[in-house]
């Protein structure tokens, strides 16, 4: 921990962490250097808490806080760090993912958490870049070539359509 | 401070005071002593932990949280002290209090919140109340008087239409 | 039933008693004994209502109900007895258990219901063991170590992920 | 009580009554008499029982309960009685009804509850006023002229429209 | 067509068959006849409107209809003849079966459909059961023993529950 | 009826016709001609099948339908014309809408309706304009030209929100 | 691209190409040329804008878009071009596709999108042929005929269930 | 235009101006500078275009984007822009806004939309100080101030509620 990390990522349980690995993924591919915490909200708030203080010592840029559920976690990050916090919903077995988001959109005024998609970790990530971008040229260079990327990958698709024809495109899928 | 009190009572908003204040009333009916605090979570959060190593000393038995939208009040209540904690999901304007009950009664496992209804201070002094009887034989018996007293009120509606009609029961209402 | 147990434990259908018996482990991880009833509050109403006098004359201290679909049980049994009572929505397959977590949460003025999560039998069980344990100096103890007991375990899956990185935990998993 | 009544209505609170009574209105109409209570099943279970078994001796033919939340109300007087039960889901003031339209219509396999439209307890009455007339000619014969009444209401009022033009109407009503 | 039925089970594709099928087992199990057709309202309306002229011949006492997504042939049924038509929500791939349950349930005043649950053909099969037993004390006899028969079973399964503990009635499933 | 119309204008009910006056005022905007009737499916089912007849000999190109809770009528109006449908359902006081909405637009594979808005007649009417244009170069212009005039009317709004301030704008509205 | 297409086809993603290829099924047995093009709002606006210029020289009679999530891209498609766009909202794994459905089907004034049901690719054909017919009897002799095809199939399928029994049929299936 | 500001916002009707202008005030108290644009996603995608080409030339360093319904506007500007950007659902009338937040949160993967809850135009201003205050410490200082006066609203509200009770506080609001 001598070296000092861009981004802290933090989520409330390890059976998130296959989603949440998307957004480590995205920053890896933008050089950011991120922290990675497994800490639940509502049985570790001392720990919490303690992160809260790490936070401001270990000067992030930005966190990313994923949680489910009745999803506390994103917001009590929000309410303990004065830096951008990106909330994402969990997918949930029974409701979908809609009480995770709810919980976590649903920001009551003066704190607000910047929430993605539901499971949308890779946005998530993307979105931590480009708010580390607004002061950082070369970051956000990588961040419009990103766009680029996206935009090419779907033209070639595209490409590929319309040379083989719907029907076999589908088959080779 | 110096008369220890039954039940910690905690809002996270004062526009939460006149739905809450039901809650109160019924505590009051059952000569159950509390203290009522505004607290929130997401603006807050170390009063929420002051607060919440104040109800040990307190020694309060029971805890009853009410919140609205991203209503994480109720869940830290429930994370920071071991005694049951009651949420109170509010009713909110765009979503009609479906944010607030997910957020409140969707608790990942370890953490229970005694959840009642939307806007159902009413209801949780009564619990609250209910589970103190557990201990308290004295009270038991006004919980069961209570119960008899709801039997007997809609007993005399009943037996009001029954004497004068529905089509004048109606009128007069 | 010379002995008395403390918790009365009751499904609608023993179609629930999987997700139910994570009540049952949690019950008898704190030693707290409890009976276990299927009983139909649609299809056996005068078995509830005998269920209802049992209780009583039982001396249970707290009633876990589950129930799916419209969920009638933990609120007749709320009706029926003065003691606190745990509602436990059971997941559905269309509607995913939002069905039953309304017919349990949104009790009238006057008669509430506890409720958790949907499936949250855990939860359930740990909610009893609060309850008991406001009168219970002894059982409140256990109800603190179980919480310590919680946070151990997320501390120790953080303390695993900074010790061989998330790359590998993942796989692990 | 001398005179044996067709209808058992039953509503759980007389806030429902307003909404009720447009049942009653219908049977009226249709010249089939009834009896009306309120009787909350949560509060009082035991005159709910009492009801059940002088529903069967008053020898009801079909039974109309309404109510709103966690209605239970409907489905419990399906488990009283063996005769047809007719529920009404009423509007709530948070969640638009769709509490009491689950409560209500997600009846468990074997105990079935003939639920209608939220606040519908006119089509309650016609419901009732059909039922009945599967065994009785001539109200079956008014129950087809009350189809045919409803189909010149809408044909006169499209004669009206084709009569006046849409923007005429549109200022007298 | 030459014994007359008492019973018209309509629905709205073969899709619905392996549910509508309880409909009937239920129906057999009366002793109650009936006929069974695949009509479909938006691609069939000529003969859903012949099936209505016929129905009124054929002297049906109650008609059960299922169908799925924009489920308009429950209500069109009730349009179309003045007996008791009683509606199943088929459940759907995407929504649940919610959009089914509305667009069968929330019919407006004038013409009711007794809606039964998400899925629920064999309710449907009883409740037809216990309007046809309006008029037919044999058959209400038959509706009385069937709520013994499954008051009987859930007891039944209570005893065992008792019997060996819950742990082996889990094992044994 | 001498004069052949170009859009038959329906719905279930003369309380729609204030929403459904903006079809016809957009109509009017485009000099396009129609019929206007009120005829309800689930209580005129033969007036409706007659208003097919009729619409066929009327050669309409587009009919457009409104109705709101379990809509069935743009459905069966897809089902007795070939023509294209547009359905438009109508708010709703207890679900918002949500009802009407998925009764209309979850139509089963064959007969579509194209829906639009909760309470969209508006675009009901452009939608209608949109599908006659398809085969008539000079109403297609006009269409466009409409395009035209709804940028010009924001433009405008957004000129004078930069000339005189946000500020002044909100006091001026 | 020398001779000109009747539908533009466009998809926000090829893995929406499984479901978007029953439009292109129904399109080719009515026998009306097509493109198909991925493009995604979110990704290529550039290329969607390009795509509108080119829709417009291409002289398309109808677009079909079809998008998931919140899903821009049927909008965006109106927002280009005058004709009539269609749109299907794709299923999503979390929400079943009620966001889809929601960000295609509640355009604001001005800018209607036809929008069929969740996953209704097919009937977004067949809508697109309706339009087309309008001005085109021999297609729309084809529409008429498809129709007959739809209810010749329900009818063999209902005859089928009237020779085996709906025990057999069920079997067979 | 001469001198740059630091936040685009845009909305898609002047009737979302009332909501908005808590953004805009919010972002005076911090003195960061602003445009505001009315432009509609859907009825003047070539001006969305151009203000995106501008937005890149302007050099914003956060956009906010709030508008209803099928809400493209906020994901559209994501498409366009590199920069962060901050989508704020307007509550609507019938479906209380859950359309337009199910259609700016739920963005496809590569392009984010950081969305706050419905209506919630003031944490967007607090969201965007945020994001340009990670590379400006000046600004992080009053966002951490701002963080401290909300904070002391609600201390000093719970001071005068313990010093009056909560009787008089109901009474004075």
């Amino acid at each position: 921990m001598a070296e000092k990390k861009q981004v802290g990522i933090i989520m409330g349980s390890d059976s998130d962490l296959s989603v949440m690995s998307q957004a480590m993924k995205v920053l890896d591919e933008f050089g950011i250097s991120y922290d990675v915490d497994i800490i639940s909200a509502h049985r570790e708030p001392q720990e919490l808490f303690d992160w809260g203080k790490q936070a401001e010592e270990r000067d992030y840029k930005v966190v990313i806080a994923g949680a489910g559920k009745a999803a506390a976690l994103p917001g009590m990050c929000a309410a303990l760090v004065p830096i951008p916090v990106i909330g994402i919903p969990m997918k949930t077995s029974d409701l979908g993912g809609e009480d995770s988001l709810f919980s976590i959109v649903q920001m009551p005024s003066g704190i607000p958490v910047a929430t993605v998609a539901i499971n949308g970790a890779k946005n998530a990530g993307i979105l931590a870049a480009k708010i580390i971008a607004v002061g950082d040229p070369a970051l956000m260079d990588k961040v419009k070539k990103y766009g680029t990327s996206l935009k090419e990958e779907v033209k070639g698709k595209n490409a590929r359509l319309h040379e083989i024809g719907w029907e076999k495109y589908l088959e080779e899928k």
